[in-house]
């Protein structure tokens, strides 16, 4: 998989300066009342008293749709089994030569709930500009970059002059995803024809940073576990039975302690079996990014004190590449105040995997079970429990026609080169590509400083501006490679 | 310290049919009577509400005693200081020879509480006898084997006929025992002249079992400590930062798992150091000890599993002459229903040490304190807390003429051989000794089968009668070695 790093220079049929851009610039007054609208409907999947708020979010969306002219429009609430769940919005509109490559873009319109609220600086649902940037719940995650797509759309039409894109376009706008997509498995069940596609195109993710834009291309898995180490029936006296039977709190440490090896390794057996390494030039790429470890201590990570992990692994490829197995909670015996002199009789952790590709959730929750089985000593009764089966992780081909194309997009118009980037966290992604059987490429402008999920979320305007062009200039450089998009028969 | 074990035959001075032994059966009902009297006082000490009955407790002993004619009786319930503490009885009954050793009795008449109330088939302040058992709170623990020894005070002075006992007996009842003993150095400090002493007898122990009567000849000491792992300022997610910062709840993990090595000694450097092995003769008694195993584990253990710990020695020697590292309680990050997927800010343990002689808790606490500061990583912030400066341990030197008559007495009383036995629990015994620079010996008759500090607590009736009867021995036995308890000049 080695060769020369690929320049960021454009393809010839794109430019800076493209009828693309002056599209969207001539929308862009319209393009911020509507996503001013859209943001002050307080759509919190998580809490059920605004249930109501994001069915009025998703109707709004598809009103919005039908306004843009997309010829089909579709509010979705219900499976096939008689579950209810919260309104997803789906669009298509057809290239006009039936033959064209049909593309589905993916992303979400519900938010995160707004606690701690006084910690706004402006009301989370009365989006206000300052400056370029416009603050409001969603601004960014994931409402701002949704819009962006229908802007998009509309200029790579005004572009191409044309009344139809170069490419088939689906939408699918969840209203769960916030919530971790309880209902998706159902949805893309129920609508495997709706969604039917040639490639993905996820926008819901976030560049490293402005002055270093870039591309993702995947995203970390997910397996949970909870493991109870019992003892006795009920806790002890420390002095009368101290010393002679097992205390399930030291014997659950000292499980957690084998955890991991002295180079940060994750030492279940087999853990690492699946693990594919990253394209040399996704490594490559990471080696470029401008990441200023100290800064990211006291910034984003809250203040943590020091770098740690997996030895032979920059902090970037910590995060993105490698799987990790995380202690979330531990309890156990007394943590009140003061001392309480007990054996107590269990313990609890609870344990997260984030994995890689080609990692399973299933595999590692079951190897990590065999590992537990091995590291509980005589007296101890150990249970594993399992809350789901987990998320898969995924990832894009970086050499794949759609995701070589949302770079040269990007490239376009941000006009500078874009690197590669991940994110260490997990989502329906892999199961929607499994799903339909169709490969992945990441287009979104999200900043670090977005505050996604924290009070004061914002989204760069000017991003989304460039966001709304790549996307044009994506549908038109699709069209172009169509053929390496529709294998022959 | 090697020699033949003793005999357990009585001294030539003490018989099985002795007057001693008449004297109590005279006065059985009269202490039956009483003790259920004192029983229904219900002297809760843990329980404000109950401090009231704590004094009338107090109020009635004092005056038991007098009724029985002890020359001194004094309530206690406050300090030179000001401060005021649960009231303690003080008692003395000169021996006729001023030149005579003066033995003091240390035990409590405050008791546990009694939840959950609806576990007890009697009511716990209504004392109830069945065969022969009396079913009561603080029946064995401790009002039963206090009031033994009012009724071996009248049996010894019943039997030698005298009017006054045949070595000065002071007895120190205090109402804080069951909390910890918190006031006994001020008690101590102001009233060290009032219990001036060559040795002390502790009443507030039990024998091995009721086939296998043993004398405690120690207790262990106890250090505690709260640690504090400190990694962000904040939960971080744990898929954005996971992998590549550390986790506080994995390297506290990793310090508890260090803490016992693969045989089950305590790691800390230097442990060890302080600790006195156990006279041969102590050694050889337990060896003799009939310890089931089996049932223990499924009997008192509370269902316990395997038994376990220090590799070289025995489950009595475990508990009772080795010293040990207990986790009381763990907790850090999530540990509600379901997930919550991240790298917890701070972990928290509680770490408590039993100590047996001739360690001591502050250098204990120490030398854990330098521990936890080793197996602190890079990026972890660590507290070391502690609640206090612990209790100390205590034993019984074997050879010293006050043990050895208290054995002799209880062989007398009993008619068997009695073995050794120890305490794994702590207690202000220590902190008395040192106090009064007198040497502890150990006459319990409490079995391990009387639910102390449970629902159903209950004595057997027959072995407060020969406890008393043990007294009333001790007191002449001690009178005939008065010149070995009181060094000339």
């Amino acid at each position: 998989m080695s060769r020369p790093s690929r320049s960021w220079i454009c393809s010839p049929t794109v430019s800076s300066e493209s009828r693309e851009r002056a599209a969207v610039e001539d929308r862009a007054q319209r393009f911020l009342d509507d996503l001013r609208d859209w943001l002050a409907i307080p759509s919190i999947g998580a809490d059920p008293e605004h249930h109501g708020e994001v069915a009025r979010s998703a109707l709004w969306l598809a009103d919005e749709l039908r306004r843009d002219g997309w010829p089909t429009v579709e509010v979705w609430s219900g499976d096939s089994q008689g579950g209810s769940y919260l309104p997803a919005v789906h669009a298509c509109w057809p290239a006009a030569d039936p033959e064209a490559p049909t593309v589905l873009v993916y992303g979400h319109h519900d938010v995160q709930p707004v606690d701690p609220l006084e910690a706004w600086e402006h009301a989370p649902f009365e989006p206000t500009v300052v400056g370029e940037q416009l603050y409001g719940r969603g601004a960014s995650d994931d409402k701002g970059q949704m819009l962006m797509h229908l802007l998009g759309m509309q200029a790579h039409l005004a572009a191409t002059g044309a009344d139809a894109p170069a490419v088939t376009v689906k939408l699918l706008v969840e209203g769960e995803e916030e919530s971790g997509s309880p209902h998706i498995a159902a949805l893309l069940a129920d609508h495997t024809d709706d969604l039917a596609c040639d490639a993905i195109v996820v926008t819901d993710t976030g560049m490293f940073s402005r002055d270093t834009p870039s591309m993702c291309t995947g995203m970390r898995g997910m397996a949970d576990a909870e493991v109870v180490f019992r003892g006795a029936d009920m806790d002890l006296h420390s002095g009368q039975f101290g010393g002679a039977v097992p205390n399930p709190v030291t014997e659950l440490a000292r499980m957690l302690a084998a955890l991991h090896d002295d180079d940060g390794r994750v030492a279940i057996p087999g853990f690492y079996d699946d693990v594919r390494e990253p394209a040399a030039a996704e490594r490559a790429a990471f080696a470029r990014l401008p990441f200023d470890g100290k800064a990211w201590l006291s910034g984003p990570a809250g203040g943590s004190r020091a770098l740690h992990g997996e030895a032979g692994w920059s902090t970037v490829e910590r995060l993105w590449v490698r799987p990790t197995a995380e202690v979330n909670g531990i309890s156990g015996g007394y943590a009140g105040p003061g001392h309480k002199t007990i054996v107590p009789a269990e313990a609890v952790a609870k344990v997260s995997f984030r994995l890689v590709p080609d990692q399973q959730p299933v595999p590692v929750q079951r190897a990590f079970a065999e590992f537990v089985a091995a590291h509980t000593p005589e007296g101890i009764h150990a249970e594993v429990h399992f809350t789901g089966s987990g998320v898969s992780p995924c990832a894009s081909d970086v050499d794949h026609p759609v995701t070589e194309s949302v770079r040269q997009a990007l490239q376009a118009a941000l006009g500078t080169e874009v690197l590669y980037s991940r994110e260490g966290g997990s989502g329906p992604e892999a199961a929607i590509a499994e799903a339909l059987g169709a490969p992945l490429a990441f287009l979104g402008v999200g900043l670090p400083d977005d505050r996604i999920h924290a009070p004061n979320e914002k989204v760069e305007l000017p991003l989304l501006h460039r966001g709304a062009e790549a996307a044009a200039l994506l549908w038109r450089l699709l069209g172009e490679r169509r053929d390496e998009l529709k294998p022959g028969p």
